[in-house]
């Protein structure tokens, strides 16, 4: 069994990031820059967004956070996407999602030029990803597939068992999955709360995304002997013990499945570091499409 | 074992929009109205077109045909499109496909504004289906989930196995499959060419949709008994017996698949008459998006 090691991996490409912008700033060119928008003080949003900004150091990047008090009105945040949407200095931005109620996060999401979109939630780049063309690709599924590469992980003619079917992880990384391309080529299945037995068809998966967020749904009995298991699932369930008071916990009993397979993600550890390497990549790329 | 009737119920679905038409024109609203751009002379080409003016003739739209000879500039053609864009008399307008060699269909298929963009090919049609939101969705997917629901076929919880992974097909059937909505709420499974034993996985279907274009590939030992078949392959054959010099081929040896199905969509009178019909639905929900 091999641990597959998301924060290892994460590190490695953000060096690679941060080598290709020292050359870049070397040639004279300009660091990318990569502005975020937080609403509020939510506990979750403020950490993702913090890992984001040091992880926008750490590949050399411009970052800059835009906060906002709860109580913004929706046309306020409109005008700000706007504005960051004109910034030619500005290559790349994001709206930590979720927003206060009275917020439209679908309608914010659209007000983001796509070719700014590196959060890749945008329906043009949904559906230019799920066409195969260019695009920004959201974080999760992107991250997912470079684990799966970096790992040489066979996926041709694979079947690959995809547990959820939300639109920032399930359906886009089925796409991804089916996509011919490397990785990619696997048959696909897509299981969510109306498959009435997830058993019988995960015990017959190469390789199981799971993305339910449900707590240690993957049992050892679910899994076959050999298969690659991609743990999305991060559910903070409170634990005394922790200074924080919560721990994630994935959707796969690891303890038990892990003995199982060929190759298996932590929680943490796994594919949460690997998704704001998606997001500095997609930063990197918006940057070079402006060269 | 039943019989699904495309023929009819595309006649059903445009005699719907027919008298729906008559109301907004007797309330003194201007008819729905769709142009089609067909370049050059190829015969499939022609007979689709052709098709889609008579509908539009059944459904009381006004239809406008442009033709344009194959030796027609990119240039030239993306300007036609920029002036469809802003007829506001237009509602929508499709480009027949294929186009000659020296057009980028892609670059083509993205000039039309999505609003107007009722083939939804569009990549902000295909994200926004994918995402679940209101969208001109493409027509062949979307005649098949109008079959399923006319036919009052149960698809939640039920097996879909959607071989073909194309843009028109396979991808978007298998997205909006696994929605949750009715009909919809599939386990869907997509196998395609590097699938290495189809038939294992066609045997557990409750429903089959055969998107490969390979005639009579979908044989009986590959079906399970009750299954519900959709059949969308129609590779032409040559038949010397018929004066076209073809006939039209599905993907599914239906003489000795049919006993085995509780529903089967025939080739041709299938599928085939749906595709117009969801090209008619969505230029008139064009034409009221703009009421």
């Amino acid at each position: 069994m091999t641990l597959i090691d998301g924060k290892k991996t994460a590190s490695d490409i953000k060096l690679e990031i941060a080598a290709e912008v020292a050359e870049m700033v070397a040639r004279g060119e300009r660091a990318p820059h990569l502005a975020a928008i937080l609403v509020g003080h939510d506990g979750g949003s403020e950490t993702y967004v913090a890992n984001k900004v040091k992880a926008c150091e750490m590949c050399g990047f411009k970052s800059t956070l835009l906060r906002f008090e709860d109580d913004i009105t929706e046309e306020a945040l409109l005008d700000e996407i706007r504005r960051l949407n004109e910034d030619d200095d500005v290559d790349g931005f994001i709206v930590q999602l979720p927003l206060p109620r009275h917020i439209d996060e679908q309608r914010v999401t659209e007000a983001i030029y796509p070719e700014k979109d590196v959060d890749g939630f945008h329906p043009v780049n949904v559906g230019r990803m799920s066409i195969g063309l260019p695009c920004f690709k959201s974080a999760t599924p992107s991250g997912i597939m470079d684990l799966l590469e970096r790992y040489g992980i066979e996926t041709k003619g694979k079947h690959a068992v995809v547990l959820g079917r939300s639109n920032i992880v399930g359906k886009p990384i089925a796409t991804l999955l089916m996509q011919k391309a490397t990785p990619g080529n696997c048959t696909v299945t897509v299981c969510h709360s109306a498959t009435p037995d997830i058993a019988t068809i995960t015990r017959s998966a190469d390789i199981i995304i799971a993305a339910l967020g449900s707590p240690l749904f993957l049992k050892e009995e679910m899994v076959k002997e050999g298969a690659v298991v991609i743990d999305v699932g991060t559910t903070r369930v409170p634990d005394s013990s922790r200074k924080s008071g919560f721990r994630l916990c994935g959707d796969v009993d690891f303890e038990n499945v892990a003995p199982k397979c060929s190759f298996i993600t932590p929680v943490p550890g796994g594919v949460g570091p690997m998704t704001i390497c998606s997001l500095m990549k997609n930063t990197l790329q918006a940057r070079k499409n402006k060269m």
